[in-house]
Formats: structure tokens, C-alpha cells, sequence
């Protein structure tokens, strides 16, 4: 096993002590955050681009995340940037339907989103993690108003039709079942010797005293029900005032039924770095973002420009567009080329690149998540269930239903989200019209939720697949492409480069938009400056 | 082992089942929650008291949450409602310290707060966990905004003397040690079959899938640096953009030092029912609610008002009091006494009552807990570490450090909780005097904050010990006292009945305090009655 030795531990130990004495706690916080104590991220601050050649222009294609900042930091740094877009608005994938809206998916259905005034859908980015420092920094610098986003929820369920027979469990009580029964059986292994070659006597103590305090578990090492364990998975009454004031214990779930494959991949998903606590949301949605990112760049976007070609020399690069507007065909020239346009479509431009990132385009296929918002005339979730905000997950395809995390307590009409379907279950739903694509989500939600059919109002959905500009949610690379295709993909092709969540690790977030737009810039302004 | 027996939960499922097919799914739902699916709280709505006879009073003793709740209550009910406060405020332990308030403990010590506008610390509660339906559903009623209060933070510290050379780690990476270690060894264990006894084979399959997605194992079952592990515990190069973008996995810790207790008492206290996800606090400080609770009252309350002494017989109460403020004796008279004083003071009044309730009001000791409020220059745990909100713990007797949840991402002093101080270390701090307890609270919270002495701007503490109001924090119950005294304490004396969270098993929190009021007034209101 691949451990942290003890060698090494102590001397890192010795030399930060050693730090510490000489050069106060200053000193010693940023030795820990140059040995990767404090790190979270990639992002080390705005780029310090400046100096731009008199006269050198860039031209962005796309008005995503990526392709916002990328012509910001450039036009700061002294570039003329132009950014063509093929919507008639900017953000791309950072976007919020609410009502009143209108959305026509590829294949000729059209939605008119009938949320009240308030209530919206994020169909692409709906959260932020908390170590996603450039989104951070930039909704900071750009005046975005975040709010948390309550992405773990002990009280949210968790649902399989598998397990419990059909009923929907309070995350809690399988949670805690699960801590508590694999806290008894490896005491049990402990006590009958069984891992005395793995562990020293005192670390077999110690950990034996783990196992009984973070399992739960009786003097005698046992998880039973009882007003112990009751305390983590909740109570058949729970403590009260007065006369009857006194908590009665819960029963236990079965193990087998514990072991369902639900509670350990919710469990496991909770821990999931990206997924942990703290996250955020913009107050108001999510394209609050995009919009405050394009106040940044007001005048320097076309939209409506459909990029038809993109041609390049040794003097520059030629972008064709057609302007869907009037119909007209137009071209934009510069100096260099962002191109921050999905694989997707990408592949279907023709592009004067390389070979090898020609294929590199095309190697990329991209993912069709599916999502639903369900529109509700009361928060039942929160009045009859206590939850507020967090995800319920269950094994049918609309995959979870996630709970609204903005307005808290209120009355009247809420959105959560009735499905974030991916692969088969993806495929499934985008294959329905939207009005089938609701009924589903009702037909599936109401397993978890009996309140769904009667509290109902109005629903919308994206199929990303379906989406005309994007043909795709995101990129998914596998161990095959990334080592046969990425480090061409994201390299400049003579004038242009990549950018988007495409051309990073951090792929379908938008901070990996943004972290590869920040390095090619970064390049780009070099090889400009050496040109 | 106490379980769920397989006949028990069939019958259930095949209860539900019935009655889903026949009733359909409100029919479900309501047998669901009659089966305790959904009960989360005793709190079942607002009581439905009324028709109290013409002309019946009575005095309650103590505005603090218990005392103005069974104020309204009674009120609305038909009584004549008179309460006598010894504060010049309402609210009691729902109290929140701001910027230019004096605070004057017993032993004299007087504190100016000099906190910023907008900072405040709340001594008392600072927490509302979702299932405390009572509070929940008063402070929506009375409009009070709540917004969440992060109590779970992957990203905050786990900190001990004793374990990894002192520094403290992220919780996010003891915790995956520590499961993922954990579902390493039970696999060996089951491996050698150690656990046939205890398990289907059939379970020890479902068991070993269950490990192996939990704990993040390799195919071997073995829990190892790698890029999956650091997807639990967090990267040493965390995944990136554009050219570097890949990640690097990060080292694991020493088994032995991820089994200091500090980890699994942190990892156990999140599991906690009543520390368990969404929790909320008040927009602006605690004492919000007492304030919107105290307006729902407004003319029913004599301030400055000390009590000495609480006399009955068959016709009624008469409450002595002393105006502090005039210095002058007075007398309060009603049919009926609703008494939410602390035990702690209420021993040291006359009262007539049982002799078995003076006695139980003598048996309960009160807690000690000590809380300093720190205000700093910046957020530096936000920008610096990206914790936003939530607890680190540490084995010092400051106990925790906790991180504002309001303002997050915003500029200029922000104020951190700096220590919640209890037992031992409780009693040490209430020791100190007012400056003491800063400077301890910085020595200790420097060892996880080094940037604490360069942003430290000045502090406020409350020991509750010292409380005059009080003397100590809440009631401290044990199983033997509970046997003895419980009942009787809340039981009615003739005309007078106790309430407040000492007369609860929700101890210490708000959530007891209103619940014991409920039962109290709802006896006191068939007492009356029937009288």
C-alpha cells in the first residue's frame, strides 16, 4: 500500500517546525501552502496579462463562460477583441428559463416556460463548489450575489425500488445503518483476531474505540436499536416538553436492505470532492452569472453569427459567419483566434487546423443529460417532509429530485428539480416530447413524493442532446482520448486556440471553462508577444 | 440484536401496500406518517386552546421563549395575561451581542462590544436544526427570516494536539481515511472469512460492492493514493485547465493518527439527528426571534421586574416582585402561573410548592459553557482556505472554531465564534476575566488560524456561569435525575406549572423550551377548566 511514510511525514513536520521558528507563523502559513496544506485549486489569481502588441486583435468565438473571459482579460491586457455568438444572448450554458421564456429544442418542440415570477430552472450549472476559486473570484470581482446551494441533506431520501419495497428512506436512518453495521462487523473481526497481522495492539484499541463512538455501538460493541443510535438515524417519537417529553427508539432497517447499491453510492457521492460542502448558487439563477461576465465586455459582441468557417495564415485569422439575423454572410479577421465553440458543433465547422486536432475534435463525444423542472403550488417538501434544499437520489431515470435553495420557508408556487436523468435514463427522456418528459418525472417523483400529483402546476425541460447550439451537455473524455488527444486539443494551432470545460480536467463545470480559458490566454499573450 | 424483523417490516409493506392500491396515494401518505414515515417532530401545530372562562389570569415568569410563547398562547386563549421579565429585555437566552452593547457578568467585569455594524455574536442559541417543526413554524408565522446556518463543512478543520505533528487537517481527508481504511480492513476480514457467520454469502457480496464504492478501494480492495481516493480526500494538484490541467494524487495519512479521537468524534457529532443538515439561523442575529416573539405580546410585559417569592392557595397566585428599576415591592396576582424561571435562579426563590418539586428544582445542576466571539479584519478563512461556514473542531479547551454564515464572499470585519467552550475548558475560561479569555482564545485558534494574531481586532465572551440571569447555560439532566425529578417538575403544583427547556427532553435548546410550553399551557388550559 502507497502510504504517507513515516520518514516523510517527519521531515516535512521538521522542516515546517524549523519554518515556524524562524520565521513566525507568516512565514509558516505560506510554507504550508506552498507544501500543498492550504491548496485547493489551480486558480492563483487573475492573470497579469499586459503589453499587447499596438494594434493586435484577437477574435472569440463563442460568448460562453469561456469565451466572456477570455475577451475580458484580453481587452484589459490591450487586445482589440471582437466575440462572435451564435445566440441572439450571451452565457451559453449558464442559463435560466422562467417564465415567460421560450425554448426550441432540435426536433421542432417548443416549451413556454409557465414558472410564477421567481421561479426558474438552471438547465446547465446549477451549483458551485466552494474550491472552485476562479468562479469564486470573478462572481466576487463582478459583483454576483451567491447564495448557499444545500447540496447534502441528512433528511433528503434515498430511493430504490429495490430495497425498502419501493419506500423512499430518509437519508439518516440508511446512513447510520450502514456507519453502524460495518462498525460492528469489523469489531467482531477485530475480537476474533482476524486483523492482528494488519494492525498493532494499540492501534486495534484505538481503533475499536473509534468504531464504538462513530458506529454508535454498545458496551458490548453491538449496533442496536436504542436511544444511541436513535440519535443518528432518528427517532420512532423524537425528545419532547413536558409530560411526554421522553424519545422512544427507532427500529433498525434490514442490513440486506441497507446494502443496497443506493445508500452506498448516495454515501459515497456526498463525499465526493467536487460535491462537498460548502456550494453555491447565484441569488436569482444561475445566468445572473453569464450576464454580469458579458456587462464585462458590453460592445464587444456579435450575436446571431453563425461561424460557418475558420481559415488561418501566416498574417491572421479569417472567421465566416453568416448573420442568422439578416441572413448575411460576413467575416471577422484578427490576429489570433479563442474558439471556446462545444467539440459538438466544432466538428461540423470547417476549421483550417491540423490534422491531429482535427481528430481530437472529433474524438470527444459529449454527454445528453436531461433535466426537469416541476413547478409546485406549495413547498411540500419542506411543510410536510422538513427538507430544505439537498437531493433525494432513487435508481429510476429521472435520477434524483433536488429541492430549491432560494426562498426558504416561503409560500405560494416552487420549482425543484423532478429529474437530472444522464446516460440510459438520459437517452430515455430525451427520446419523449417534453410534455411525456413531465409525466415521467411525475410518474417517477410521486414514488418518493405522493404529494406530486395534487400540488402539480406546470413543468419545462432541456434534453441536451436536443439543444441546437450545443448538440450536448458536455465533453466526456475517457482514458483513451485524454492520452491520445487533450494535450493536442488544448496546444494553439498556429493563430488559434481552444478553450471551454472541453479543454480542461474540471470537464462539464464551469470552472474548468474557465481555468482553460485563463491558460490559453496565457499562451496566446506569449506567442503573441513573440511573434 | 434488537432488529426489524422481516415479518414486521413485511406486514408493514403489505399494510402500505393495501391501502395504495385501495386509497390511493394521499391514502398512502397519511398512513405512511401515521406509521411514523414522516414524523420528524412531538410539534403536531399550533395548540387549539379557547374558551377560557371570563375573567380567568395568569402570570407567567420569564419572557424568554417558553414564557412569551404560553403568553401568547393563553392569550389568544381568553386569559388575562400578565408577564413579569427581571430583564430590561425580552427574549432571555435568545440574546445576540452587537457592535456598542455593555455586558456586565457576575464578578463585575463590564464589556463594551465593539464589533463592526451588522457583526454580532449570539451567546445563547446560534443554531436551528429542520426538524425543530415548533420554532420553525412560530418563526414563520411571526416573520422571522432565517437563512442557512452551515453547520457541515468537508472543507473546515479537524484539529488535535495529539495527532499529525498538530496541524490540522480538512475534515474531507480524515473522514476518507478513516471510511476508506475502515471498508479496507472489513474486507480483508470478510476475505478471511471471518464474518461467514455473521453474513449471507449473498450479504458479504452486496457488503464487499458496498465497501469497495464507499470506502474507494482499488480492484484488489485496497484503499491507496490514487486519483479515485483523491476524489474523496481532495488532490495534492487538484484537476486544472488546459495544458497542466491533469491532477495529482494526494498522500494518505497515517492509520494511526487518522484514529485520534478528534476524527471520529468530529465524524460522529455530523451525524448527530440534532446537528444533521438544514439547519437555519435568523437573518442578523438570534435575539430576531425573540424580538418578533416579544411583539406578539407587546403591553403584556412588566420589565425590571425580580421575583421573590411565588405564594398559592385555592384562590389564586400572588407573584412578589421587586421593580429594579424604582427599587420599589410590588405584588402580581392571577389564577394561574406559568413559571419559565432557570431552576438555577428558581432554587434561590421562596416559592410554595411540593415539597418533591422543591426538591426537583434543587436536583438539576446547570451547564457552564463559555462562548468568545473573535472579530477580524477580513474573512481570511474564506479567501485564504475557502471554508465558508461550519465548525472546525479542535481537542483545546476553546472546543471549536465556527464560521459566520451570514455575508459570505463580503469585505471588512467579519466576526468567527472562537471558542464554544464546555466542561472543563468551560469552567477554566468562565475563570478569566473578559481580556483572558480573548487572549486564549487566540493562543488556541492560532494553532488552526495562523493568520489570527495579524486580523485580530478586538472580542466579546458570555461564560455562562456568570450569566446573572441565569447562572449557567441549561439544565444538565442525567438518567437518575430524569427518574426521580422529571416528572414531578413538570407536573402542575396545584396552580403553578414549570416550562422552559429544563422541563423537556430537548434540553438546551429553543426547540424544548416551546415544546415544554405547549404541554405546560395545554395541562394548565384543562386544569383551568375543569377547576
Amino acid at each position: 500500500m502507497v502510504m504517507n511514510s513515516g520518514a516523510g511525514r517527519t521531515t516535512r513536520r521538521q522542516l515546517l517546525s524549523a519554518i515556524g521558528m524562524t520565521g513566525g507563523t507568516a512565514a509558516l502559513y505560506h510554507a504550508m501552502t506552498a507544501l500543498g496544506h492550504a491548496a485547493e485549486t489551480q486558480f492563483t489569481g487573475p492573470p497579469a496579462l499586459s503589453g499587447a502588441r499596438k494594434g493586435a486583435s484577437v477574435v472569440v468565438l463563442g460568448a460562453g463562460l469561456a469565451g466572456l473571459l477570455a475577451a475580458y482579460e484580453l481587452n484589459k491586457a490591450g487586445y482589440k477583441v471582437q466575440i462572435l455568438e451564435f445566440q441572439n444572448r450571451a452565457g451559453g450554458r449558464n442559463w435560466t428559463l422562467r417564465g415567460g421564456d421560450t425554448y426550441t429544442e432540435l426536433g421542432g418542440a417548443t416549451q413556454k416556460v409557465a414558472f410564477a415570477p421567481g421561479n426558474y430552472l438552471n438547465p446547465g450549472p446549477w451549483r458551485i463548489p466552494h474550491h472552485h476559486r476562479t468562479l469564486l473570484h470573478y462572481c466576487r470581482q463582478f459583483g454576483v450575489a451567491l447564495e448557499p446551494f444545500i447540496q447534502f441533506n441528512h433528511a433528503a431520501y434515498v430511493h430504490s425500488t429495490d430495497a425498502f419495497g419501493g419506500k423512499p428512506m430518509r437519508y439518516r436512518e440508511v446512513a447510520a445503518d450502514f456507519e453502524g453495521r460495518v462498525a460492528e462487523l469489523l469489531g467482531k473481526a477485530i475480537d476474533q483476531k482476524a486483523l492482528d497481522a494488519e494492525l498493532t495492539l494499540e492501534d486495534r484499541e484505538r481503533l475499536l474505540e473509534a468504531l464504538r463512538g462513530w458506529g454508535m455501538l454498545d458496551k458490548d460493541m453491538r449496533y442496536v436499536s436504542s436511544l444511541q443510535t436513535s440519535g443518528h438515524r432518528g427517532y420512532a417519537r423524537p425528545p419532547g416538553g413536558g409530560v411526554n417529553g421522553a424519545p422512544l427508539p427507532s427500529e433498525l432497517l434490514d442490513f440486506h436492505e441497507v446494502l443496497d447499491p443506493q445508500v452506498w453510492t448516495s454515501m459515497s457521492f456526498f463525499m465526493n470532492h467536487t460535491m462537498q460542502t460548502t456550494m453555491f448558487q447565484p441569488v436569482g439563477g444561475m445566468d445572473m452569472i453569464g450576464k454580469a461576465f458579458a456587462r464585462q465586455v458590453e460592445g464587444l459582441i456579435t450575436y446571431n453569427a453563425k461561424v460557418s468557417r475558420i481559415a488561418q495564415d501566416e498574417r491572421g485569422v479569417t472567421v465566416s459567419y453568416q448573420d442568422t439575423a439578416s441572413g448575411a454572410m460576413k467575416e471577422a479577421k484578427a490576429d489570433w483566434c479563442v474558439c471556446t465553440i462545444p467539440l459538438s458543433i466544432l466538428a461540423q465547422i470547417e476549421a483550417e487546423v491540423s490534422d491531429e486536432l482535427a481528430a481530437a475534435i472529433r474524438a470527444v463525444p459529449y454527454t445528453g443529460q436531461v433535466k426537469v423542472g416541476l413547478e409546485f403550488a406549495r413547498r411540500f417538501w419542506e411543510e410536510d417532509e422538513a427538507i430544505y434544499g439537498g437531493i433525494s437520489f432513487t435508481n429510476q431515470e429521472i435520477g434524483l429530485v433536488s429541492y430549491p435553495n432560494n426562498a426558504f420557508f416561503s409560500n405560494g408556487p416552487a420549482v425543484l428539480l423532478g429529474a437530472f436523468a444522464r446516460d440510459m435514463g438520459g437517452y430515455r427522456l430525451a427520446g419523449m416530447t417534453p410534455q411525456e418528459r413531465i409525466e415521467a418525472a411525475l410518474a417517477q417523483g410521486e414514488a418518493i413524493h405522493p404529494q406530486y400529483r395534487k400540488e402539480f402546476l406546470s413543468g419545462a425541460s432541456v434534453a441536451w442532446s436536443r439543444v441546437p447550439w450545443t448538440l450536448g451537455c458536455c465533453a466526456r473524455w475517457n482514458e483513451e482520448t485524454r492520452k491520445t488527444h487533450y494535450q493536442t486539443l488544448v496546444a494553439m494551432d498556429r493563430r488559434v486556440v481552444l478553450a471551454g470545460e472541453h479543454a480542461s480536467y474540471v470537464g462539464c463545470w464551469m470552472e474548468g471553462a474557465l481555468l482553460s480559458s485563463l491558460d490559453a490566454i496565457g499562451r496566446l499573450h506569449k506567442r503573441a508577444l513573440e511573434a
